[in-house]
């Protein structure tokens, strides 16, 4: 039953992203068809730091709807079930998130949180009561195994399972479903689990991607200002009023 | 730490819906401007039940989509966060769920499955791990804010409440989502508490607007014969193959 | 075939709105059950501007999701299919929209830009032409017809008819969606036409939900300054450099 | 103002797709960690029939939400307005289409419908049409300019542009979308242009990604037998009465 640290991985990523972007930009304003510039496109003939360029000009104007033709897909272990059921909120994702209906919990791992482990005796508390989590399960799925149950055991045992267990999952999200997933998520007022997540999420897309998303993260990054009332401002960035 | 039993109460629904749905119908058909055809519709001077008749038949059509205009929002308590975690993968709908960082959980209530209550063994086994999580919640929580950490205390401590713990919940869906909702979640093969929650949804359903919910449910219930794989068919209906 | 006028009739509202919005919102921070308070909030117990306060000062923290709970849904007509075509391009709404295809267009109405209508001559070019659509269409639907096409001919026909066309559609948006609607079809960069039906539906929503939308429209009328790049920017605000 | 083709370019698809779907499968059944099994998917370890085999099976016990994690991105010419503001009704999915607005349609090009273009007195009332449309556009657009309005010229001028005036987009759907989109749009019973962009779509799922689209279709591929009402049925499957 041991603690399980966060880890994150890219797995894929619609390719030749830039380009895609760049074409689907272009559609909208140029009389020609993108798919008879696109060999241009893959083969450099049209400068890839142009299609930067344009992209990032095109975005400023607040037309930011091509950069959903990308998307990224990341696989994620070592986040709790309190951090998993506030990511699959995000409704522009899909999700394929790893089943406790399915999977024996025989040796459950869990997330502890940062605070309780700077905390000896809160650590210690945390600690012996994931054993008692563990007892509990194994106790109550031999049950119902013993009166006839196996095929709905874990199902009905889970029900014992902390937030704290472990779970992983698979996460896709176009550019601009993430932008919107980093503004609320990489902000210091989200939970400090998510906001994790979220931070390794971004690092992954900024080197992925950096013309999308080199000033990606919360909100205040572009603003340039807290656009939170200043009741729960984090201090980083002024105010809109101070500003 | 009591145990707590699912409750599903009606909040709001689209007033005048079966007209509203009829109006958007026959704006897809008709010549003239459905707000003019408003009044009568409100009036009854166009027959309730010629409405329903409209509509159902269109729907057969395999035209569902002007059912879309009506919502309904229901509020559940005695829910777990086994259960409310599998909700809100629904992606076509709006939740807004107590929070475990904002709520103290001082007097936890869980939901008990039934298969465990069931069994004296199991429920006894389960109530006692129940009293255990109260005392690890409490005492982390009091040495967290012993250490300074009061605001964010609950968030930290929560991790150390199971899946059963109680949660409450408002939902709004519209009318088509719900029948997709009821198509998965009513099924046999669902998770016995998704399913109970499905039912007492269906349930008001069916009483509010019987027009479009007479024969709402698994897929079966439309269909006449389960679609599901062979091996997974409750019975209830012949599987595809059998018909 | 005459000129045809914008016009946008309400339909229908989640009943209770401002009540609902706030037991939603006050469901996520409360340990008792919304479902309890109800009736204390339909019957005025809880005062409806304590409500409404309350429900501002939690949007102003940037927590809006609650008001998707409320749905709006309009009726209208004198819309071109030019307008219509960028409306539907919004996800997170419903659309009922008269179908070329069912209705047959033997007195086509059009909508004529305002630009146009000032200047006779460019009107006169347009009627006529409008003239020109109207006997191309019946000539060609009626050569449909002659040769055994019937049940296609207004499928077919329609090809000739123009972006100007007048339409009818019935539209359903969640608050939450009619806002972002709001940020970007009331700004003075949106072509006329959709803004001028931005604006209807928005006076519709300031009078039947002010708690929600009094400062509802164009993000700038949010943010104090135009979020646009300054090369966009109609005046109305100063530009956030300038800011 | 020639007749124009439709032509559907493959642009880009999600690389390693099969492998990533049968990742995000496995995931959700499995103890491990995908991202630690992604190198032996890729490396071809884990035999692609056999990933192809696990993915059918899992699909056909009507768990198909993993394949959301892959998308296709197309290009299309060559379709009519008529016909695309039927797709952009599919509201999972993302578009970027060319704009009336930005783009001058001084040589406009124009679907011509199959029915129309086989009855040579239609066709040449259609042509003779299209020829009007053109001067219509070109007078409006040059008033307009004299008149001082150049910068929304094209927009206003657009309005005599008619349903068949022909337009190019990009669209990028999952593959979860994608058989939604094909269940509607290859039936016999949709509209003759939108069914044409289906299969062509269609056919090249099938060739970039069969283990996915091999049956894809309309819902009757699927089925065996037709599920829209006996009084549509086109008769290629039963009906289901019939069955």
């Amino acid at each position: 039953m041991p603690e399980k640290k966060l880890r994150v991985e890219f797995m894929a990523m619609t390719p030749d992203a830039l380009s895609l972007i760049y074409a689907a930009f272009r559609q909208c304003y140029h009389a020609g068809f993108v798919a008879d510039m696109w060999p241009r496109l893959l083969s450099g003939e049209i400068d890839p730091e142009v299609q930067a360029e344009f992209v990032a000009k095109t975005m400023e104007s607040g037309h930011d709807s091509p950069i959903e033709h990308v998307s990224m897909t990341f696989a994620a272990e070592g986040i709790s079930r309190a951090c998993s059921h506030q990511i699959v909120r995000h409704r522009i994702a899909s999700y394929s998130q790893q089943s406790q209906r399915y999977v024996t919990e025989n040796d459950m791992e869990y997330i502890l949180p940062p605070a309780i482990a700077r905390i000896p005796e809160a650590r210690e508390r945390f600690e012996r009561f994931m054993d008692e989590v563990q007892s509990a399960y194994s106790d109550l799925r031999q049950i119902l195994v013993d009166h006839g149950r196996k095929a709905k055991a874990n199902e009905d045992a889970r029900f014992v399972l902390p937030q704290a267990a472990e779970t992983k999952i698979v996460i896709t999200m176009n550019c601009r479903s993430l932008h919107h997933f980093f503004h609320l998520r990489c902000c210091n007022r989200a939970q400090w689990e998510v906001r994790a997540m979220a931070d390794a999420m971004l690092a992954i897309c900024k080197e992925k991607l950096p013309a999308i998303f080199a000033n990606g993260g919360a909100r205040c990054e572009q603003l340039g200002y807290c656009p939170e009332s200043p009741k729960f401002a984090c201090g980083k960035y002024p105010t809109r009023e101070k500003k």
